[in-house]
Order: C-alpha cells, then structure tokens, then sequence
C-alpha cells in the first residue's frame, strides 16, 4: 500500500533497532536526565535520580519495645526464682537512682539511667514494688536508636523503582520530597487528510484517529507522558512546523505517517532534513514502513498508519528507549511467554520478520496457538489475540510440529484456562463465553471462525475444547452428529452404554477420549436483504436476477453448504447468481456487507439481520450444535452444560432473534 | 508486645483467608460493584463493567486498500499481457459505465458499480487509457465495510482489564464513552496516642505515621482509591466515631492499631460493636495481631502497627479483596518467584508461620537466599530485601539444603544479576554498588552484614559473590590473605605461576575455582566520642573509667577482633570496660549510639563519626579487602576492578573521611 519505493531496502528489525539504540547512546540520549521533585508520599513507581541518604535515624530514640518496666540491667543480676529482686517503682520524670524502674509502655522513651525493659508479664507487684525473678540483660526489649536506619545511611539506590515500602522507609528516614526522573515527553503527531479527530467529523473516506489515543495510553503505561498533538494535514511545510514544535517540548516524538505511498517519503524527507535518518523500512509484518530518525539528538519515529501496524512498532522500537531514557528496567525479558504449537500452518515471506497474533489455550495437556486474522488493518486482531509468535525472518513460516514461543498480551489469564473454541461462528457463542467468565472469573473463551468443518478438524487435531457446528447429512437428513462419527470416530462418549459409566473413566482409571455433542440452539437461516426488502427478494431463485449482487460466505462453513444445498434441490447453480464468487466469515459480516449496499441479499442467520435492522426472509432452520472436548471432570463441561439449561442464558440468545434454544444443554445421543 | 490476650488463639493464615473471603462471598461483596462511565480515551487498566458491542462498523464504508484504480472486475476478464485490456478513465463524481474506472487513493471510497482495485504499479497508461494485463479478482484489494469489526459485535467483554488495543478498537467502533467498575475506595485510620502527621511534631516518644502513606501507595497500585483518615486518638468514642464515618464513605476499612496491647484489644472490641470479628489473631511472623471483621457487609482490617507486619499481612488479606472487587485477575499466582537455598539455617517457631525477608542472587550457577533483619519493626527489612520466603507453619525452621520458593519484590531485577556482598559492612561497598548500576543497569548489590569471619565462611560454602574482610593475622602481622589461605585453601588463583593463565581456565576448559582478593582501602579505625570529646577520652586505657559507657560490635566482625587485640596490647580486660557486651552490627550503629548519648565511645571507622559530626580518636589504620568469587569471564568482575581504578570513586570514597584508596583493585598476591 506504500508503493515499492526506497523503504523497500529493508533491516532486519534487530539491525534496526541496534543501529537505533546505538546512536541514541552516543548521543548520550539516556544520560541527559531531566529530574524534578515529587512528594515521597506521591512518587510510587517513579524512578529515583540519585541515592537517597537518611536525614534521622530510625528509631530516631531509645524505647520500650515491650510493655513493662525500664531498669538498668545490672541491678537485675542475681534475680532467680527462689532469690527474687525487688525494685523501687520511681514516678515518671523522678531522676533515677539505683535499683529503682520505671513503669513503661511499648513505644515510650527509655528513661536516663535504665538501659532494659522486662516485659509486664515477668514483673510481680508486691507493696508497690516491682519483683523480678530473672536477670535482663543489657539492652533487652530496648529499640535502640538506629536499629533500623542509621542517619546518613542509603535509604534507596540511584536508578530504583520506589515502592510502597520504600516510601515508607524515607518518611521515616525523614525524606518528605524527593529527586526522581522526569517522565519523557513524547509527542504524538498524527498527520493525513483523510484523518478526523472525532465521530462526528467521520464520513466516507475519513478514518478517525485511534492511533494517537492508543499510543498516548501505551505510553502513560511505560511510564513516558503523552503529548497529543493536532492532525497534520498533508503538506511538507504543515508537518515540518508540527515537528519543530514537537521538538522544542519533547523528549521524543512519533509521526503517525499515514497509508499513502506520497505521504510516508514525504514523512522521510523532512526528518531527514531536519535531523538524521537511521531506518527507514524494517523487513517484518506488520510494520514495515516504519522511519527511524534522530533530529536534534532526539529520538523521532514514523510508525505506519495502520493501527496494528504502529502498536507493534511502537512497542519493539519505542518501549525500550521511552523505559531506559527513565532508567526503568527493560521489561521486554520479565514479560510471560509460553510455548506453543499451532494449529495449522502459516506461511510467512523469507526475509521477513512476522508478529503473528495469536489465540492461546491448553487442549489436553497441549498448548496450542490459533492465529487470528493477520491484516495488518486490523484492530481486533490484537484486542481478540492473546499472544504473538514471532516468526524469524529466516523462515518460509511455521509448521504445526515446532513449538514456538509466544509473548502474552494479556498476562493475568493464563492459557491453561483459556477455552479455545474453533469452528462456525454465532454470537450465542460469544455470550457463551461471558456468561461462563461470570462463574469462573479465571476463565475466558477465545473463538477462531474457521467454519464447521474446520471446527471438526480443530477437535480431530486434539486443538480446540469447542467446535462451534451446524452441518446437514443430506443422506440421513441429520444435523451433525455423522459428520462427527465420519470424521472423528470412536470421539464420542457412549453414554447410553451401561458398561461405559458416567465419569466416563475406565476402570482402570485411565481417561478415554470422551467428547460430547452437545445441543446450543436451532437457528433460522435466511436471507438478509435492506430494510423494507426494496428488491422485493422472496426466495433463493431471485438471486439469479440480473443486476442483483449477493454475498457469500466462504467454503467449509455450515452456511454456504446450506446454501449449496437449498440452490440445488431449487436446481440453481452458484455462477448464475452476481457475487457467489465474494466470500466473508462470518454472518455480521455478511450483514454489513447488505447495509453498506455492496451487496443486496446474503445468507445468514435472523440474529445478524435483526442486529443491524435489516430485512430477513426465513429459508431454513438449522441445528446448532456444540461438539465438547473436555476430560470428563473438568468444571468448565459442567460449568457450559450448566449455563445452557438456565433460563437467563436461552432468553437473553433468543432474544437475539431466530433462536429456539429449547434444548440447549442436551446431549445429542449417539444412534 | 500486644500481652497474651485472646488474639493468640491463632488462626492459620490459609484458614483465616477462607473465613474473611467464604463471608465476603456470602454478603455478595464481589457482586455488588458500583460502575462509573469515563472517557475510553483515559480508560486504560480500568475493568469494564459489562461487555462492551460496536455502535459502528470498522472500516465504516468500502474503500480501496491500495493506490490504484477502482473498476468492475468483470470488465477486466479476460485481460493478458498478449491481450491487455484498456478502461476509461472516468472523472470523479462521474456515473459509473461499464469498461470504465475511476483513479482512486488508499482508503478512497470505492466509487458505485466498482468492486475491485488493481495496484498503480500494475496499470499502463496509454492515450488516458488504463491499460491492464491481467484480470482482477472481485473484491481484490478491497477494504470491505465490517471488515475488522462489525457493528453489534462484541468490542471487549465485561471485566477485562482494557489495553491500548482495546481504546483503538472501541473508539474505531464508535464507542467513547464506558462503563468501567469503580476503583474500591478504601479509608485508612491510623490510630494511637504517640503517632503523629509530620515531621513537625516528631520528637522522642513520637512515631511518624508511616503506615498511611504507605498503605496507600500499596492500594494505588492494587487499583483501589485510598481515603487516608486523621490520626484517631486512642479513646474508644473516636474510634468508633471514625470508622462509622469511614464506613459511610468507603468500600473498605482499614484501622492501623498500633502496637500497646489494651488498644489493639480496644479495635477489636469496636468492630465487634460495629459487625462482626472473624478471625482475632493469625499464626503468622510478622503480623500476627491482624483482625479481619465485616461491618455493615464491608471488609474492615486491622492492622499490626509495625510497618513491615503492616505491609505483609495488607498483601496476604487485603490486596485479593481489593482487586475481587473490582474483578482484577488475581494477581498473587503470576508474580514472579524463584528457588533458592539460605545461606544459614534459619529457626522458626512452631505452629507459627513466617515471611522472612531475603537477599537473592546466584553464586556458582546455584540460587541463595541471604535472610535480612527479622524484627518487625525494621522497615528496612522489606527495603533492602529483594524477596519473602515463607516458612511453613509445620516447619521448626529452614536449614540450608531444602531449595524453597521465594516471591521476588523488586521483579524488575532478576536474581541472576544480584551480586550478593556477604561479610563486613562498609560504606564503600554500598558506593561501589551504585557505581556499579551506572555501568551495567541490571545489576544490583545487596549487602549482608555478617562481619569478615561471615564473609570468609559464606564464600567457602560458595554462597557469596563477594566478602569484604578486615582481619589482622597476629602472627604475620599480615591482613585478610592469612585467613583466607587457612578457610578457604585453594580458592585464590596463583597469578603468578606462569602455567596458570590469566584467564584461569585450565587446558581442558574446565573452570577452576578461580577467586581474588582485592585491596578496596586503608580504613582508619578509632574510638568515635561525641562532638568536642567532653569526657577527654584519648586511648583504649580511657574506657575503664568508672561511670563512662561504651558499645561494642558483634564477635566476627573485624573491628571487634582489632578492639580484643588492642586491649591485648594494653593489657585491659573486656570487663573492665562498662557496655562491652552491648553489641551492634554496623560502624553506623556505634555511630548513632554515640549521637544518642546511650554510650559515650565506640570503635568504628572514621566515616562513620565523620556522617554524624562525632569525633574521633584514632587508633589503627587497616587494610580492607574484597574477596572476589566471580568466574574470571565475568564481566561484573572486570567492572568492579575498573571501577576502583577510576579517580571518581576513590576520590568520592576519600571524602568520606579515614579512607586511603591509593591501592584499590590491585590484586592481594599470594605469597
């Protein structure tokens, strides 16, 4: 989308960010620290500038650590059971004199002249005299000035991350304001004709900017503040002004560049004419058209437009230096990683880095990776991934037998809770998968669409707990449960068998492969046309209608082989109808594709027409099933088959529309 | 210190946690959440309270996805190189013609009657004919309506932690403003007699309230809002005046209870007044006077006033509730830990559960955990330690064999980057720390004061990077080499035998244990008086003097075997000098006993009387050392001679007085 101009002479992304970082070191870039003083009170997380000496010690007295009487040891010496000491009781503020004490409470100044404290508990009272039974020795229950901070002492190194306990070590050691690091600047300059700020301005041909609020919240998490900045519009004088302002108030500053090809050089010209142009290009996907520059000795980087484009870049290029130029630690080794196969194949270009991203979940021991969608347009594909795999520029992709490692997103839910859930998509699944997170907060539920029969294929594979399936044997004229026993034989528990129990364990304690079929829900697939249904579409043979534009969704899905089936008992053939050839995923899109007008009819389930507010003409009710792989004690089964059966769940999916959910939760019998 | 009251029916620390959370539970407390609506541009880390659907679809219109042109596919059928085929240009805002296209930008609108794009690069211009020699798929290069994500589909679901990822995402969909849960507001009333705000008010007797502040750093960063309270004076009517105002405001309460036992008692009564007491006691070391209540179906803690016991039990009780509460992952299963074996066996108590504080590091590829200072009352103990090992409740202690987990606090810094300095103390040696950070950021210093013969000990068990050691042979007259040639015989690399290379592997690249000792500097050591020396105090013979009171360091420690030598010398006895059995750990606590008038002498360095104004008297010079355990490839090990080579640390060093440098980092030959 670039054109193939100068970038295309790519580093690889580790040359590129060390010849980055190197020149920012030579230039001393993360030594010229700008400090400010904070409150100790309010500098949690912030990084101190220099190492921080106690003003006073702690305790800054001599006290009782003990409730009881303050004495001076050696008039205790002798004291034993059968030969007790008696000591004088003096009052508060009476000098001291031998073989007297004061009474004491923990906390208190130890008072001249005593120098330890016997707890209460050991101190007989006896005519107003204090009895002793045991030598103290010296300095005992005494908290001595000191003993814990010595004055002068370093309280905090130069260059730490101050936590809470650290503030309250300074308090005590009579720190109440300290030096840390400035947080760095960053400006962000979004810069395109076609970007607008706000929903109202956006139109057709207008993208909004996500990216400038994405990036300001990225980096308000490594610890850099944001500066936003207006949009840029397309003229080398506009962004040239924009970045010698952005310099003059920042420590750093981010170019948004934008998509098209003009544009991005034009980005490159002026940061190379204003500074120094280190990178321009990086072999990997996404982010290749990324620009690295110094200009006035700070860092300047032009991410591509795209928002999974930038964010990438932004975090492989710009996390690093925005932590050090604040002497955080790099996070980057510290963050989780797990390791894991994929569950199919992905190409990748030799001599290109890609950041695949990834669902990830644990099937029977295993961890496995689905990549979801990789355009590099896509915003959901980092909100729905939980991981990314990287794969090495060297290699032509990734097979499914070579574990990779993967670097989490969203670390606090670990992939052993995650439920992968492959196969036909439906919203009824999705709802699914916050009802179950309700009842097990650890637990959350992933889908990749890849279509029924892919779902089938995930649970063959050992790869997917779920299988998301509405497929019609047109022989038995049954939904599912023979494409199941077709394909994964010997998959499904037998429960009717009395000799196959129901914990489904063997007697000899060994788990078998004891997958269910379980009912969701029958749907009402039909036709979705625009509000009003202006075409006038009733049936399957109005598609054929010259200047009528339809759309498809794609092969394998359960839909599109409802849809071959219903064309070919109509004797309809797929390329008399305008747009059988346009595939989509999923019925939303399918939808979307009839509200925007691209299309004029599509089949999909009533959900999807009703959720836009479109027309839908009935064709066939299907049966949604879930296909289950769960080891037969494992709570989330229970927990599923639990959710399908309450009230609360099947309204709130009918309510969706042309969803009967009447025997959700049922296990569809083995025949 | 809290006198044996009805607390010591001690709860184990897992039954207390079940008891306080199973009752949390019961009242709904993790249901009831109130929300808050915020700007999605500022919602990073917030939860969100429900899920979260698209108001719009992304992209929001059908546009091109490259530069190019916008045709109808069909009119490119048929097109090859042999064959090209050549369209109209048409103008913009012209009505579509069959055979014609349209000039069209990325992220243009795809104008009506268009349905594909092909590539700039791909299209020959000829006589303002587009000229293309192949044909375009339908859709090709087509951004679709929907693509990313559509509308009504789910954008985030309800409790998920939001990313940056997750505001680009919602605000492309059309979403600005969410409903987040509210952060937990928690009130902190401190309370106690002797505890005072600032500074200001700081005198004997008094203790700052540290806990607060802390706390709420501690709160911050669990996500909840801290509310802190006015110092609450210890009379029943406050207290309970208090904590029905903080009830009134706050989702949770926290009363700091100070350390006298009738208070605590006190607490404990109130809020059984105010609701219910659960659990009055827990067998746990630090923080075993914790009280966990509910009233009027809020959780109220109290809390042990100690701040180390303060911090901990705050972790164990209070950080899961706060985050449940707002439905954050639970964090305690991620945090990071490692494995490591003690450096000393440790006692522990019986039926009693404790969080010792360690030092971590690896030596010789092998993980130990050097304890810090036990007391509770020593905020210092959770400063300088970089973990907490918990031993077991069943466990009479830890001895040095059993590897067991340790929870790291400062995560940022891994264990195998700790250098771990066992033996005597020296400010010097917390100098070449921070020196050390400056050139390798990742690595830390962490001090054990164990005195020289501790060091000697550690190295030889091969639990220590570094000794610093002061030990006069007698016999030869000779410092530190004697001893470690007699502890540790083999351990110092023979520099000068010519077949035992510098790099100190032998020929068959095993390594060998290939230590050094280092000159660090000539100390003085003397007697540290208070300013003006007003008890005319000249010599060892002095500290006889009836009535005068001085303050020893530890046995071990070099300073205590230089004073026994000394008095040797002088033919003075240890009991004939009053305080002889007093002992301190540090130069800097003999210091401050000396500030405080608790002793009027102390043998120390000269830096230590120098910190805090003193005077001093000298009375020997010796030689400090390094005993150096680094493998010879190390790099930390070349850092540390470097540094002591460089003018800047000898001259900062010097300045502190008594200190000669002027052989620091040459090497200590063997003889």
């Amino acid at each position: 989308m670039l054109g193939n101009k100068s970038y295309l002479h790519c580093l690889q992304r580790q040359q590129a960010q060390e010849r980055w970082w190197q020149k920012l070191d030579e230039q001393g870039y993360f030594e010229q620290l700008p400090c400010e003083t904070v409150a100790v009170e309010f500098s949690l997380g912030r990084i101190t500038a220099g190492s921080v000496f106690a003003r006073q010690s702690v305790p800054h007295y001599n006290g009782a650590a003990m409730d009881g009487i303050a004495l001076c040891a050696h008039d205790s010496f002798g004291a034993q059971e059968t030969a007790p000491k008696r000591l004088r009781l003096l009052q508060p503020g009476e000098p001291f004199a031998a073989g007297g004490c004061y009474a004491i409470d923990t906390g208190d100044v130890l008072p001249n002249g005593t120098n330890a404290v016997i707890m209460i508990e050991d101190v007989h009272w006896a005519d107003g005299m204090a009895e002793i039974i045991a030598a103290a020795a010296p300095w005992q229950h005494v908290r001595i000035i000191g003993e814990d901070i010595v004055a002068r002492e370093m309280v905090i190194a130069e260059h730490e991350v101050i936590t809470s306990a650290d503030i309250a070590a300074l308090l005590a050691a009579g720190v109440e304001a300290i030096e840390v690091i400035q947080r760095p600047k960053v400006a962000i300059i979004p810069t395109g004709d076609e970007i607008v700020a706000s929903r109202e301005e956006l139109q057709a041909g207008k993208i909004l900017d996500i990216n400038s609020p994405m990036l300001a919240a990225a980096l308000t998490s490594w610890g850099a503040t944001a500066l936003r900045r207006p949009i840029v519009k397309d003229e080398r004088r506009c962004i040239v002004e924009a970045m010698e302002a952005a310099l003059r108030e920042s420590d750093m500053v981010i170019v948004i560049a934008g998509t098209s090809a003009g544009r991005d050089d034009y980005t490159a010209d002026v940061l190379s004419e204003l500074g120094e142009v280190l990178v321009h290009g990086v072999a990997m996907k996404p982010g290749k058209p990324v620009i690295l520059a110094v200009c006035q000795g700070k860092p300047v980087i032009g991410l591509p437009g795209y928002p999974v484009s930038a964010m990438l870049t932004a975090e492989l290029f710009l996390r690093d230096v925005a932590q050090a130029r604040q002497k955080l630690p790099l996070t980057a080794t510290s963050e989780e990683t797990v390791t894991a196969s994929l569950v199919k194949p992905v190409p990748s270009t030799i001599g290109m880095e890609e950041y695949l991203r990834v669902s990830v979940g644990q099937v029977e021991g295993k961890t496995i990776a689905v990549p979801v969608r990789r355009g590099a347009g896509l915003i959901s594909s980092l909100t729905k991934a939980q991981g990314i795999m990287r794969i090495d520029a060297a290699d032509a992709g990734v097979n499914t037998s070579t574990p990779l490692p993967i670097r989490l997103l969203r670390h606090a839910r670990p992939a052993q809770h995650t439920i992968l859930a492959v196969g036909s998509h439906d919203l009824a699944l999705e709802i699914l998968g916050v009802y179950l997170r309700r009842r097990m907060p650890h637990v959350s539920l992933s889908c990749a669409n890849v279509g029924s029969m892919g779902g089938i294929m995930a649970i063959r594979n050992h790869e997917a707990h779920i299988a998301g399936i509405h497929m019609l044997d047109e022989a038995t004229g049954q939904y599912n449960l023979p494409f199941v026993q077709r394909y994964v034989p010997g998959f499904l528990a037998d429960l009717t068998d009395p000799t196959n129990p129901m914990d489904l364990t063997n007697p000899t304690g060994q788990t078998e492969r004891t997958g269910r079929l379980i009912h969701l829900a029958l749907r009402q697939q039909g036709l979705i046309v625009p509000p009003g249904n202006p075409l006038g579409i009733h049936s399957l043979a109005d598609l054929t209608r010259p200047g009528l534009t339809f759309v498809n969704r794609q092969r394998g899905s359960g839909t599109r082989m409802l849809l071959d089936k219903e064309l070919g008992k109509a004797n309809i053939d797929g390329c008399q109808i305008n747009g059988y050839e346009k595939e989509v995923a999923t019925h939303m899109a399918v939808a979307a594709s009839v509200l925007s007008g691209t299309a004029d009819a599509g089949l999909g389930v009533q959900a999807a027409a009703q959720a836009l507010g479109l027309a839908f003409i009935p064709i066939a009710q299907e049966q949604y099933d879930l296909l289950l792989n769960f080891s037969p004690d494992d709570e989330r089964l229970q927990a599923i088959i639990e959710i399908l059966h309450t009230m609360e769940f099947r309204r709130e999916i009918e309510a969706l529309g042309g969803y009967s959910l009447c025997k959700a939760g049922e296990t569809v019998q083995v025949q």
